[in-house]
């Protein structure tokens, strides 16, 4: 269970991270949308391994393959499957990890959920599977482009190194450097800090904010698919990720209402607001200003250091630091979270389609 | 769209601020479970307004209907519908809403979105609909308490005046005081500030805390449907909700993994972490151990300040300040917070019934 | 479980025979929608107890109450809540089957499946439960009714009394009889048929043909949710249903492809079908043409004579007859089928919406 | 939309007649679920064409691919995605449909629908879908059989002949022939006339019966999801189904009260009844016996004579009778009809477990 997301704009994954490979089912995807296979393949090399110094050195093409639902470059309304073959899987890596419970992984709590558990890097844990949602995630981003929403995402924060706002920062230059963060120089620092902790043999934490933009009026649901309490199940659903926040967030804990309330203007016969606070949503449902929103991750779990853990039957063992990680998730973790946003939005566009008579 | 949560033991709502009242219908809440109406009545009476002097003084008594489902004290496998009249409506004081859009409300959205609006008292975006959720969520502490679980929750910060950390503090205590805060020094200093800002006709955000104590382990599903992201979205669907996190949350950004690692011990048989930045979930899997989590509340948007807005022509207008309403919105939120926990924790106890063959 | 219907327009009922009364929400109902209560109250007429000679003398006014999403007469978009209270309820009448199992009704298996059981009427397994079917079909049907589809249903058959093919009888005289047959001559013979079975005190099956007109090209959904799939399980879900066919239906068997298809013309530039055994569906989705079906109803499960039965222990018990029922269902089943169909109708109306790009 | 069905035991299938191949992505299968590959491709066998004399002469292997979800020849818990390539696809031979409808097949509606086509065989709505399905059911089947439930179906009608009733057959020798009837004189009958329809270039209908046994008591949820709902749902989902009734079905009809009711007696401490025309199914709840019921095929649309027809822009058109086809859809139809009861029984088998507290 748990592996479908969205209500009418639907996708179910499926996939390990040393199986065959990684899939999807997309089912509600509008017929006659135009499917670019070149940008899905482009969003996958996003999100692939070694692509850059700061990510892991595993290899994988993540050449996609569209098993179904497409016709002469077009959606027809069935279901598309996609499926990105593992290539350089490397079982022999993960031999050790059979009896053994690697720290702040899923080992332990899928062993004890499931009674078996496919330990070989991680099995369904893996963060490969979120190749599948960001192919996926590319295609609703097409759907949206044809409905004139974009949505972009940018590293905002490693470890203490933060960007400016996103307001003053031109969110086209994030894919400039290996990083991920618009400002060049906050980048810089970035990067060497991902650098520093990587030769430490160490991970870092980070965040990756998230931006919507052009958003018609009306998008999300009252009362519990609230837009924001959507967009957050994606975000939490992805792997490493602690903490979810939109408009003003936790830093909204400390306003007074009269300096957080966003003032309504009428901008060109146009209703605004003057100030974003709101992050874009009012009662769970989208106003027209800027979406926006910030996902935090924690430092990945697999670290190139020992560490003491136990194994099934409870004895201590040492977890060894081998194999390939990423030192710092958010630089690959951009096109994720563009990807599940899209996916929010691309199923809100569609349910709005049923609000009025 | 959207009034529904839950996937085995799932919850629909229904109800305006200013209509007859709001309701809930529980659908698979297990049959057999004893339905003790006085412990609902105890929830409510938590949530309901006028209950202290740092409250909003609308008179509510919030008495509980059961309209199905429960036969001789026990639940028959039937829906439940619980059903609260709305007594003290008062749909005069709103009328001058009929035309205006309320800064950071949903008059705006909603009114955008439907076409049409029920204006008194914000309808069906008010947050009187969390009455139908505490009382849902009653019966899902219920059968939390039949499996062993324990959920609590307690108000961590108001503005910037923050609690001790949970685990050293007594939650027995939290209904000592009525800022529900479990240490009654931090309490009286939250009352003081929620006392100047009502006086100053203002508003100020703060925190809930959520702990969950003795979850087995396993519940919670891979991929989408992650524990912790079921209860973010849980608690981003609460009204005035900016923010979630749980475990290490938004400090984990600037960890390093050797530091946020929880590694594993043997303690008596049992298999252990010694720390807990995990918050009690890996992989969207409860471990067994604390699952704990921050819910960010804003400022409520409603002030006893005369505002500047717009119309529904666009033309400018003054919102005035009346009414009866709450200065800081955490006190109250408490067993709503409590209440969206408990109905998670339930759907997953029942999710976990088909995992194994 | 198991209470909800519909995906966008979808509907949770509650309630039980011998409770405070019986419910229903609907989520989805499109805003702007106007609530025409004196039309939903003259469909629950047309279900009510007590209406003629040959249907069940229990008395029930079954008075409409809308508890939620109506505002200024017309759907806010919220869910809309209805409720029909209880009133001759008598459930001393019942208590004798506290602990027997009437013959092919629920007692058996809801004892067994619950381990609990709501004896008095039968609980929640009474056709009692369909008022809320119709009260929420009534708004469907409003809802059709501004597209411009029309949902009819008649009386097609009493024991072995069969009517005219639906082509041949004009359908607006259904309600002239009290059997619900538009051919006055088989009415007749239909109500002399349930007059005789009634005076034996025995029961009889029969069927109710539905037809639904002007249904645009499009609706219905490959692969599961075909139109015919989902109409036939809103039809078995009907109390007493044993059977559904659409189109050709079972007489399609014996005959031969040459002969069964449906050629298909050019009609004045519109495409139609110059036969119609495809019954309007063709590839779970609608042609144009006329969608009909008949749904099969066993003989009333309660009969005016004594029965021999076990208890809850297995003891040999007498059934005896007693109470006030319908010896023939079908009369007082044409607007639940009816309300059911539009329903399904409604529901895909709106899936329709999100097809295309 | 659509091509979900299942609760908790969840199937979503993909794929078309003439692309890549057909899929299947089973969520909510048990972890520690032995999957026996053979047993899976056994089934695939048995739906496979060109297994006999009698049905369509298109060559395909129908080999499975496993892509997901086992591991070391067992389920873990994730989703299991089964890949079954298409090999004989020929394309060419439906050059000819790219402009026209053909009579009775999904050709018309799909374009209308959505505006665009995949033509070749039909695309999506190809009875060529039922090969997933058939994968899916044999994991199903699995699962049933590890609970004790068995699943069967065969041939008791073809045109006018019928077979006797499943009790006075013995069901284990449904594969010893070709139409998979198990009394052997009616199946030569049967095959006789086939014949004669395919040597006259035409098709025709039939039915399938079905029959589940050793059900435990308490499967079905009241009220939409009756297990006599959820069954017929799932056999009108299969192309070609023009009808589904269960137990006594339209025979109930014309039956009293007094003689259709099934009397209760203690066998032994066990409840069952003397007779069973409630097809095992009381209230939509099983009550131990027999679950049977009779799904209606109408003759297939495809036949190898000329037929008129329009093309897309509404001109005459003739339909020319080419490719390979069944002359009679029942025989292979059999194993699908077995796996859907398959599928919607472990649905319920799982959804039982959380019935009660």
């Amino acid at each position: 269970m748990g592996n479908t997301f969205g209500k009418i704009f639907s996708i179910s994954t499926f996939g390990e991270s040393h199986g065959a490979g990684v899939g999807v089912v997309i089912d509600g995807c509008p017929a006659g949308l135009v499917i670019d296979e070149t940008f899905i393949q482009s969003e996958l090399d996003r999100r692939r391994p070694g692509q850059s110094s700061i990510t892991t050195q595993r290899k994988e093409q993540d050449l996609l393959q569209i098993l179904s639902g497409v016709f002469e470059g077009k959606a027809t309304g069935a279901p598309i499957a996609l499926f990105i073959a593992n290539e350089d899987a490397r079982s022999k890596d993960y031999g050790h990890l059979e009896n053994t419970f690697r720290p702040s992984h899923a080992d332990f709590t899928y062993e004890k959920k499931y009674g078996i558990r496919d330990y070989r890097g991680g099995g369904r844990s893996s963060a490969r599977e979120t190749a599948a949602r960001v192919a996926a995630g590319a295609i609703a981003k097409l759907f949206l482009r044809h409905v004139g929403i974009q949505v972009q995402a940018f590293v905002s924060q490693v470890g203490d190194i933060q960007s400016p706002p996103y307001t003053s920062m031109d969110l086209s230059k994030t894919e400039e450097n290996i990083v991920r963060c618009p400002d060049s120089a906050t980048a810089d620092k970035m990067i060497a800090l991902i650098d520093e902790v990587r030769k430490s043999r160490d991970t870092i934490g980070g965040v990756v904010t998230g931006v919507i933009r052009n958003s018609p009026v009306g998008l999300g649901e009252p009362v519990f698919d609230k837009l924001h309490a959507d967009l957050g199940k994606a975000m939490l659903s992805i792997n490493a990720v602690k903490g979810f926040e939109y408009g003003s967030g936790f830093g909204g804990i400390t306003m007074r209402g009269s300096a957080h309330n966003d003032a309504f203007i009428n901008e060109g016969g146009k209703i605004r607001t003057t100030t974003n606070f709101s992050g874009g949503i009012q009662g769970g449902i989208s106003n027209g200003e800027d979406i926006y929103f910030k996902v935090a991750f924690k430092p990945v779990a697999t670290i190139m250091q020992d560490q003491e853990s136990v194994d099934r039957e409870g004895n201590p063992v040492a977890v060894a630091g081998k194999g390939r990680h990423d030192p710092c998730v958010v630089p690959r973790a951009v096109p994720i979270v563009e990807a599940m946003a899209a996916l929010v939005m691309a199923d809100f566009v569609l349910r709005a389609r049923s609000t009025r008579v």
